[in-house]
């Protein structure tokens, strides 16, 4: 077999590395996180304790979850200066590339971000997981011209700070139950490209923010996490449900694609999105209003698609991107900040990948198969 | 066979792109760029044409390379919010981490850092390619309490005017060369680690500026471009060529890693080693002082080392970190810019690849093999 034959562009079953984190089962629509079903921790768990479970490898004691959100306490809040820094971005700067340069610059509040034993790597994963929410909502104030809000976290769990950080007021228990539902969904999910990203760059004995710093710029990816922003633009072009089949009709027709449905492991229902629909549904039915619009909007979109062969004959159904764009949205997330919050929630599976990878490490180098010419001769730039 | 028994951890073998830009030889001690052996563009070419090679695929004309350096004195400057960001940035800061973050922030000075058009690409590959020795220099000058150097591209060469703005003194002519040498001999080489990295995060459509933040997380570890940084400490600790034996000794007890001795794909010599070693012993000879000491204590070791049992029989040979240190040191580079610097060279193959991996690209998505326990049930948190 020559070597193109053997080329594995998207290394497609190519197993990388053991994992006890968690397992998609794409046949069966079934999510574990360390053995736990997702349906089980998205309606019984917090997002903290999901963090534990993914640091630690099992759920935590009541004990053990108190400790947990002590230490996670001298966490949340950041340095002024990432928010002095945060001045210098461009104010149209999208947040997911000021999310990449607040946490590549956080590694300089660590006065040793390249001390490697497990306790220093578990310290800074605890600080750069902790603080997202606060670097995310201070980027939205920054941009928007105004005050950063300081942190109640140990009176607010992690979900409602953050809500509590983005606008300054008291979110609703439902805002917050959603939140933190979604932070829960998508915390992990196999060896997605980010998450490889992060061992990639760990596989170099690189340094945890750096690795952190890769897998941001890679979720940004519209083929990654880019994709639930680009949902909700659909619903919001759609804009009234009495549109849903002409816009359906014409974007088949035009052989455009239906944005948040399909997904290449699952080939039938994402676990993660019949959470969301029953989620989203919720929202829409207490909100009324523009979510509630949204909400009938993507549902309609959704039957009309499962009455298509096109989408019938391929196992195609929602994925975690569609209703997870009308639950953000509802929240009051504004949509480019769509994908800092799905970074906010994947950093707990990143950071268990990359203590996992330093676990067991060796250097990811894989090979390029060179297929351009040799033997050239050197000839002087005015001979060429 | 098991999952676990096909686990390629380093996915060693495993072929994940074509590509037209390196092949290395790793049993014939031999390196080409698009076709043109390494040593012939090691003693003739310059970094620009090796950087046009590297793009286009062949050397440029004498009207090319011209057009091709009007183009890039555009991108030699950086807006000055780089150097004020910079002025946030601990001092203490590794330059790695400096580089990383600032690369990051550039991204918002494009207004369209998004755009995936082949055109834009390339252009944003020219901007970040050219800017390097800027951000590198600004950032040595800020982090000793001093002003950025202005840019005097146009006048002179990428690696004099890299010299140039480091110390603000013109270059000797010497150093230049061993400059312009060192960017050629490190611009590729083949699916390594931060390069395979750039392209992971190019495999979610992610824009230019998160890729090259990937790959510079990635060379930053200790087991890629950290290494020729480690290379000179070693030599700092020896101290003096009449400590070579006794250390070595020493060092081999204690069952203590040679830096720069050994790779992972050359068993002979590493040919972008044998140019380093006539580079560094032609410095040595003109510059004496530290220089010459330095030349002979890597020198000696070397010779201490291939004279042991354990070097023959493994084929360890000084590889392209060991002698680099030596000249790096020589021309002023700081020892911990070292890696910046292979950074400033190797953006030239990152760049190369992104735009081939643009090309012909499919999502970089491999497998974990899941160990963990399936099946477990949910308990409360007071029932645990």
């Amino acid at each position: 077999m020559t070597d193109a034959a053997m080329t594995k562009k998207g290394l497609e079953g190519v197993v990388i590395a053991q994992t006890r984190l968690s397992k998609v089962f794409g046949d069966e629509g079934r999510l574990i996180y360390c053995g736990y079903d997702i349906h089980d921790l998205a309606q019984h768990a917090s997002f903290e304790e999901v963090v534990y479970l993914l640091w630690h490898k099992e759920l935590p004691t009541r004990a053990q979850l108190d400790d947990f959100k002590a230490s996670k306490h001298d966490c949340t809040e950041i340095p002024d200066f990432i928010f002095d820094h945060m001045t210098y971005y461009a104010k149209n700067a999208h947040p997911m590339a000021a999310l990449r340069t607040a946490v590549s610059g956080l590694a300089m509040w660590d006065p040793v971000p390249d001390d490697t034993t497990p306790e220093h790597i578990a310290h800074a994963a605890c600080q750069i997981t902790w603080a997202m929410p606060a670097i995310i909502a201070g980027w939205e104030r920054i941009r928007n011209g105004k005050e950063p809000i300081a942190s109640r976290d140990g009176e607010l769990d992690h979900a409602a700070n953050f809500l509590w950080m983005l606008k300054g007021e008291a979110p609703d228990a439902l805002s917050v139950r959603v939140l933190d539902t979604y932070l829960i969904l998508l915390a992990d999910h196999g060896m997605n490209a980010s998450t490889f990203a992060a061992r990639v760059t760990t596989s170099t004995l690189s340094d945890l923010y750096s690795a952190i710093t890769s897998a941001i710029g890679t979720l940004k990816g519209a083929a990654h996490g880019g994709a639930n922003e680009a949902a909700m633009r659909q619903f919001v072009e759609i804009g009234a449900v009495e549109n849903v089949e002409p816009w359906f009709r014409k974007a088949r027709a035009e052989g455009r694609r239906i944005m948040g449905i399909g997904h290449r492991v699952y080939k039938t229902q994402d676990p993660r999105a019949v959470e969301l629909a029953a989620i989203a549904e919720k929202l829409a039915e207490q909100k009324g209003g523009d979510v509630l619009k949204y909400f009938t909007i993507a549902k309609k979109l959704v039957e009309v698609a499962r009455a298509d062969d096109y989408f019938i004959e391929r196992n195609l159904y929602p994925n975690v991107d569609y209703y997870s764009a009308v639950a953000l949205h509802a929240v009051g997330v504004p949509i480019d900040q769509f994908t800092p919050i799905f970074a906010m929630s994947r950093i707990a599976g990143w950071t268990a990948h990359i203590l996992e990878q330093w676990a067991d490490n060796r250097l990811i180098r894989p090979r390029g198969d060179y297929v351009g010419p040799d033997h050239l001769t050197w000839k002087p730039i005015d001979a060429r």
